[in-house]
């Protein structure tokens, strides 16, 4: 496992990125997988600017369903990490333990059917073809 | 790819659930994943049952939101028919283009980090660990 | 896609695989998959060798629960081609359509439990720890 | 990770659930994986009673066999928890080292082939069409 | 499938991403990836920025073997259209039949080899934790 | 979890592709890797034989760029012990942090347009059709 980057010790381009992502988030610390990306400034800063914009900006979509969004993505992927801190912040933004269920049921009949699909070969109906 | 079964040549348990299909989704016709999945009526009549309940019954989760939760996995999964038709259902229930492009944005984006927190190794930060 | 390399085109060392393909299965024809894998002569003579053993050769598992093993995984996949293939085989060595159905619904439910666990980061029970 | 429910906290929906595991599996003890799920009654619920059909209940395929395809899904995803015990009920059913090693080569090699079809982009012989 | 846009019908927004795109490539027609995105400007925009940068832009890894990075990413999910599209870039920038060979049978090992890790549930060497 | 073989209580068998990883990689001891497929000896066979070719034997394709590619895809599936053991060996091989941070950036794009390419539906264009 790679080194964590911690402030002090930081670059200051990736300070700027630490300080954003705290003013952005309100908090006076950073999460270690900013911390880990921080071994390759270019992929910290890409990264943070589109999870900035596209989970906290302005959008069709309300901010706790893109968090659900995330989270069922993850969860197929099996990625812990992920999974632990999408959840925290889909609970901060109001989840409560009932969707949060009805979330894995649906994640996980999806991860069902989909293989049904596949596995039958199933061909898409006439009308759901462009 | 095996054969799919039409209502005139179905026994009546596949019967029973093809009309319930109908009724449920006020149409005349029955998707060919069902018709597929009938090869096998426990697992058509499990699956619809669970299907009808989780996608279309009462719930903490908009049904529009279900199907967008359902389309993130499919995506990731890269299931075909899946995505064709729960797309379509999704934009029956009002998802806008501009919807549809901030969730395979959503998608796309956590399919990445789930990679990068992967390769970086990176641990589960103190706060969110249970 | 590459070309097919077709036996009277093929080299020496392809053909020789070729031979005993066709000697195995006692079919005078080579399916797709091989002829692809011609294009990279090692790969072809390493996979037929290791298909050859492992899915035909003395064993301590049934020749058809080989092939429904390797279908859950193929459709976990989403390998359309090996689906295919394999679910011949396996149809050939004795699979109903109320194993194959079972074997749909068992890897479905596999595909569905593993996200469920997933999602919630269940730990392993001290009882199965080794 | 969720709070685990424990059989003297849970409701009385909850603990139908877990006083049927018992009886069926004849033990005194519920696994972790149910005592998440009943943060949402309705999933452990429904997850139970396919479990209990699907893996135990009558059917074509042999409950050892249900197991080893449910291990070689498990695997595939990297699911740590439904790898461990399932492994630990395939033994229990009867499944030698040798068995688990040979699946584990079948598993193995099945997403092996997955991938060398899926990049050669091998196209479905004719006879494998429906 | 949603509609594709042509330059023709395109926005301004959409036109200087598709006229940036053939630039870059010194051609004349944008492929149907970015035309699909161009349904979601924003992610078009995102998405052709990054591919610029870091699949043709400086770096410390060869042009040749970011493609082919890629293509062992896209083998493994089984992403047909950009297995097709970066197998073409990665033979315009040098890749062999020899090559290609050996990539296939690299990502299928890997695929092979992570599922054996998984299913013996090794644990890493002391040596290489961080 | 199975027990790992140790080399004073492994069968002869074992012992010879004990000798020989020990002799080709200069070193003395032994991956929990190999000693876990110790457990099915002609899984561990074979396994090495494959592994000491395709990662160490002659070739077209550069010993730490066929590293990178394993990473690759160990990455996408999330194998925590191959990309602990194969980042440490493409270490050992070259690789600088920068490259690692690339081999991240690229893993993680292809693992995102992969999805966007699945979401949209995307057709491969004529050009790239064989």
């Amino acid at each position: 496992m790679p080194s964590l980057i911690e402030y002090k010790e930081a670059s200051a381009e990736v300070r700027a990125v630490y300080d954003d992502i705290m003013a952005t988030r309100q908090t006076d610390s950073v999460n270690n997988f900013w911390k880990a990306l921080a071994n390759h400034p270019p992929t910290l800063r890409r990264t943070w600017e589109r999870v900035k914009t596209m989970m906290g900006g302005e959008g069709a979509i309300d901010p706790l369903v893109r968090e659900m969004i995330y989270i069922a993505v993850s969860v197929t992927n099996n990625c812990t990490y992920c999974i632990a801190t999408h959840t925290a912040a889909a609970r901060s933004k109001g989840m409560s333990e009932e969707m949060f269920g009805e979330l894995m049921a649906i994640t996980g009949l999806a991860n069902e059917t989909n293989r049904l699909a596949n596995g039958y070969g199933v061909e898409v109906d006439e009308q759901y073809r462009s």
